[in-house]
């Protein structure tokens, strides 16, 4: 068996230590003679993965105690639309920060229940930035404000917190969510999918101030109101269990790695090794500005479009994968979350320098 | 490693095969060097296995070409509330059979999209049977008529199929499907949580026949839609793709079992074991109506409920889980889905004779 280097933007490579101990324990988790697949919800077994998952997780982003931890379904396309049905509240609008295909999607969800306001947008030099706070049109009055802490797509990141007042903070942190600390009280709800930081698809992580819960006008359906889910404990219908797990084994993980501080260094490094080539190849390119580079996602071209596929038959030669970039804005891609070594940074820079002295001029 | 003979009402047993394929797979996919969980959904790898559990279902239950399969999130009960949403189609109301615990539950949830018309309930018997057709009162003009085709807590199930006319048939079949043969073509719409005869909890299959498709009146916004996700083949977003992996697993194993036929001559073979056992008994007792009882889930009590702990106890040190039955009802109650070998049946019922012998009078 040979590992990939996975550079996929999502679902994303995860630590084969916890995909080591998922194998061993898919039969038998810990003698209970069953698989974690198989065990009832409501069980003292599952209960007790599903708390150990959300007491590490609290530690590790240090989640104060009047924050709700909620494990849900839907990814955070489903959070486009449950954080207006909730949050707006009778309120008409809600405040937007326009960075990118995320920002937009999240835009975009709103219109169905009220309006969103566009606040700042990067869109006038194709989201190359995060507009800096002091662009930002904040209105006093909106329900909250809404921002994308990482670009998956076009590779920005916020590397600061916005100051929104008394105006509740909403953050999709999906890609970039336990890559380092976050100050959880400055933000009134954060969520997040699953599959780049945490575990597989169909979990979804939302973390929200209790204050901000049962607001909802009208009130959303059972199912969709976070009310529901929070006074259940994540239980009022059957949770993504295995999904649970897994994100309880990479919760294990971080902590052993040293934490978010730890972690953070690591990806610090890692990115900075990747765009220093970048930024003195004269065949690759990276068009995000600098200070607002994704440690997570790093979108990059050739200088000759035409040699992409070559550029990516010779990764998979070399057992880097999942290198393509998005469709919508094509070149290369490297995501490379938590579960990325320095090791597979260095190996495509290797091969990015090999191949620059091929087809360089 | 031993295995637990495990009762599970949901999340239930999984073949055994099943486990070990995925545990094999886990790291390392078909020399893909990626785990299932760390493939991007829109790769060729996951691509093909999507389509393969896609086609595996359509082969396995002979769904006709004009229904749509879509893997969603949510469980059952974000289908209690996205069937009204979108079938309701300004109709007024809905017509139900109340059977018990989930019949309900998928009645209470309509009530927040329109009214919820109940046709017929086995309230008056302590839900311990499926009210026959001629006693249904159907409104000529509801959207549609729903049923739980297998009550998961009571052990009621149907064994025929309702007869609608015009009247699109919605069916929550999470706890039976893929256990029998069924005719879909008499289905408008058919829906299943993942976690008992599927696969993990987090995939919820909804098979919807396509002129039901978009004509939510309100239309729903894009997540909530069926439009959406059948016009995306379940790619709007994200899916659950480890779930849909283990979910064609599963499938194959059916294939190989001899399909849904063969399977259920071995859940008939299961299910009668347990019954005329307990039929027989002077000690052990199930509540409901021969002709509908349920041949995946068997409630049952003992003389004295004072020795319930007793006999789990017992159970335990004999390696059988789960049995405890469901806090609503209390007792016993054994799930004996697909994964369940007769084996595993008779152990269970050589316990019970053993414990009648020492306690029952």
């Amino acid at each position: 068996m040979t590992r990939a280097i996975n550079f996929s933007a999502g679902p994303a490579a995860l630590p084969a230590e916890v995909l080591q101990q998922a194998a061993a324990e898919m039969l038998d988790w810990q003698g209970s003679g069953q698989s974690v697949m198989e065990m009832s919800h409501r069980g003292k077994e599952f209960m007790a993965i599903a708390a150990a998952a959300e007491a590490d997780l609290r530690e590790l982003m240090a989640i104060p105690a009047n924050y709700k931890v909620l494990f849900l379904q839907g990814g955070a396309s489903l959070q486009f639309e449950m954080i207006p049905m909730n949050l707006l509240a009778g309120k008409g609008s809600a405040d937007f920060v326009n960075t990118g295909e995320w920002a937009k999607k999240a835009i975009k969800a709103v219109k169905h229940f009220g309006k969103a306001n566009v606040v700042a947008s990067a869109e006038d030099s194709n989201f190359n930035y995060a507009p800096k706070q002091d662009t930002w049109k904040l209105d006093p009055n909106a329900a909250y404000v809404h921002y994308t802490a990482n670009e998956t797509i076009g590779g920005v990141e916020f590397h600061w917190v916005p100051e929104t007042g008394n105006v509740p903070l909403v953050c999709d942190m999906s890609s970039n969510i336990l890559s380092k600390p976050v100050d959880v009280s400055k933000y009134g709800l954060i969520y997040a999918g699953a599959q780049k930081n945490i575990g597989p698809a169909g979990l979804t992580i939302v973390i929200i101030r209790d204050d901000l819960i049962g607001k909802g006008n009208p009130a959303p359906s059972a199912m969709l109101d976070y009310k529901t889910h929070a006074d259940n404990d994540s239980m009022y219908n059957t949770p993504p269990t295995y999904g649970i797990y897994i994100a309880g084994l990479v919760f294990q993980w971080l902590k052993k790695q040293g934490g978010l501080a730890a972690i953070e260094q690591k990806n610090i490094a890692k990115a900075r090794l990747l765009y220093d080539f970048l930024d003195q190849s004269a065949f690759f390119k990276n068009p995000v500005r600098k200070e607002d580079r994704s440690r997570m996602n790093i979108p990059f071209t050739l200088a000759n479009a035409e040699l992409d596929d070559e550029f990516l038959k010779g990764a998979k030669a070399r057992g880097m994968v999942q290198l393509k970039g998005h469709r919508s804005v094509g070149g290369m891609r490297a995501s490379i979350y938590n579960a990325m070594p320095i090791e597979g940074v260095q190996a495509l820079i290797d091969y990015m320098k090999e191949f620059e002295t091929q087809h360089g001029k």
